[in-house]
């Protein structure tokens, strides 16, 4: 029996400023990951965001990220290695409080953004985020970019590390992500981005290159919400992965 | 044998911003109360502070603030008790997350400045951080005012709770504390603080009412670092407690 | 000929999170209140509604807050007059550069939630903001809650001072806004809060008092962008305030 | 008559929070580059410092930074060209108001840090804070590094430009800073530092390439204020360029 995990990004509100629809789509995800308060995110958000997860039964993950709020934490920072992994286990901890408020287990870490972007390249900042993951404790999940040095970074520390595809992004030749500044970057079609997630759960991502074709296995799917036609992606995404057998399943 | 806590508030720096001596400080209390990035102190000072109450032996608190760095939490917030205590549960597990990772215990939750005072007096606000504190843990020790509403309301939902005098204020006959606009507020001569030390450990806060004379008891001490000539107050309060007998230890 | 302001809050989005509908509200009033960065927006989005404004040709005013962007400025906070006048000054001068770069003129100054709440009763807050304002032009207009302590301090420095209305909040006998905890504090009808509009407009305030009854002058009428129904209230208020020979036109 | 103008970073002090020595250093140089609010100083500090440079008959220019407190804008943030212009001309707007208060001239504007460094390698990002400052005023002189692309976009817009040169730090043999990180970037000794500022004054900087040698003109020379022995290199610069026949004069 095939399974396969579908991950979203919540809690990004912030004060008086609403973000996504969080209940609506935890109903079609089997993991959120919770943003811990520096790109977004505050603690009655949070605490609201651990309790709802909690009641619709779906895996709790931190979400941690750059300290730019006005960003959203989208804007490369050059921070030092010892100052992510200081960031990072803040964030981790922040939202571990509410997790241990409301009885709930904290599952995955996945870092959010440009953080998350910056670390599939540079090893010494995905080895920053290794270590914070792993003092926090050895049982937290590392989520990162399937083939990025994140995920190596994790193993490497002995963490289990779980690789994510992303449903409505393009992808190169070469298994990379296209660019969100070239043309084609994203599947607003819903067909399209289920199909691409079955092909992402059944093979996962495929990678051509001078030493042939090969593919790269994925163990959770993306789903952004905070765009327009998020639900629908959504749905379509389950839906059609249902249909090809899949049940969707959290990574515990 | 008499003993007593020493109690002080550090890890107050943030970013290139340094203050208070915390080092130095360290090696004469038994306390330290860590600020956890709201109103002072971010990740990276967190972090160091932790590994250095680790070595040289002290036991570690949550010190959590209102979110007012430019006021350094000492201006007074209208926020509401659930506000207040979802940003206290967030501090206090930023703050854990560096306990674990460097094998430390949490031992103790104090809050800080205007959030602290205001608890003493409202009883709804004590309220909200007494259930922070327990929905973290059970465990923990909740440090308030002497005689405050702070101290009520972590007894009442089941708390240990231990109550704080301060050797280097004045106190107003009927046990509270005389405002710092008043003059004489504060005792900036070491002998006068520490002969106010060993009376507090002694007796307690001495309380004059129509009904008579009694003494409230007092189980920790706080030290101020942040201002010129903290270093001396500390060693003689130290030393003169220790003459009259006192051993200083931590609260576990 | 009658004519009466029409002004509403505005840019009060940030960073990635969006508030209001600028846009549209921008062709129902004649004033615009801009955030400064502080309760709410950003210097993009500053930038962005001052030339919406100066397209929509309404007249612009700085809308300065506490430095609170978690609690949207509604937090009543403990700040000192000195602090006060110094963060009013901030914000008024970094409003007037988009101003001067988009060639607009800068007209008022409307203090934003707890601060122009607390203003209107705290005669020494007040009288910071005033000396603000005049430090920064004799030639602002300062907009106040009709017969609060605000509009006493502009009268008293010199500065020229324009009493606020609200069509959509219920007032008190006494002349003061009914409290938002209190049941019917807002109206949410559109005929209601017109017709209120034009009481307003017309009368000002209503105020019984021991010594009979009197009435309070309104020259500007605040419109809420940021409640779901905005439009239709705003549309309405004009309409019918243009229906009984209103002609809605700016302060200056 | 030789003349040359020595400048200051001040105004970096936030809340409780001090750093500097604004108040020696004042009668050390003459100008002045004020801490806007984003990488440091607080609108109170603005004020105070605006004041205090009255008060010792220095220039005041304003120093913007990215919105990075923490970091103390020295972090490369990759912004966009249009978020850098609103957000530098909102600091600018914001220090003048202060000028605007205190009846001073606003002189200058010279980027801080992280700002200033990538400012002179990349175009965009300098014709972006180029064109923020003309927004705000044609006759504000922009201040960069000699030789970089700032300095080239300023000119390119019409400003009056004006080139620093850095006593205390060492150069390359193409005329460029030699980093941070490489040993014997900085010149501690006041008397090097002091010989340095004469040569800079005199001759400009120095350029050896393939093309031959030339010297780039330097009309500022920028002062260390927040590091031990701050004081003593600048008393020491300003004594030996007084003793070569240098007038200590600001831009105006």
């Amino acid at each position: 029996m095939k399974s396969i995990d579908i991950n979203c990004d919540m809690g990004e509100s912030f004060g008086k400023y609403i973000l996504g629809n969080d209940s609506s789509l935890m109903e079609l995800v089997s993991s959120v990951n919770i943003a811990c308060g520096m790109h977004a995110g505050d603690p009655l958000v949070m605490q609201t965001t651990v309790r709802l997860a909690k009641q619709k039964m779906v895996a709790v993950g931190a979400h941690p990220g750059y300290p730019d709020l006005q960003g959203f934490g989208r804007r490369a920072m050059d921070m030092t290695p010892e100052e992510v992994e200081s960031f990072i286990l803040y964030q981790i901890g922040a939202l571990w409080g509410f997790c241990r408020g409301a009885g709930v287990d904290l599952v995955h870490v996945k870092p959010h953004g440009a953080l998350y972007n910056q670390a599939a390249k540079d090893a010494g900042l995905a080895a920053a985020i290794a270590r914070a993951v792993k003092q926090f404790s050895q049982q937290l999940i590392l989520v990162g970019l399937a083939g990025s040095q994140l995920v190596n970074a994790g193993e490497e520390v002995g963490l289990r590390v779980v690789s994510e595809g992303f449903p409505d992004r393009a992808y190169n030749l070469d298994g990379s992500l296209r660019s969100r500044r070239e043309p084609g970057a994203l599947l607003h079609d819903p067909i399209l981005a289920a199909e691409q997630a079955v092909r992402l759960a059944d093979q996962g991502i495929r990678i051509e290159s001078g030493s042939g074709l090969r593919f790269s296995k994925v163990q959770t799917l993306c789903i952004h919400g905070d765009e327009p036609g998020a639900l629908e992606n959504a749905t379509a995404i389950r839906q059609v992965l249902e249909k090809h057998g899949f049940t969707i399943k959290n990574l515990v």
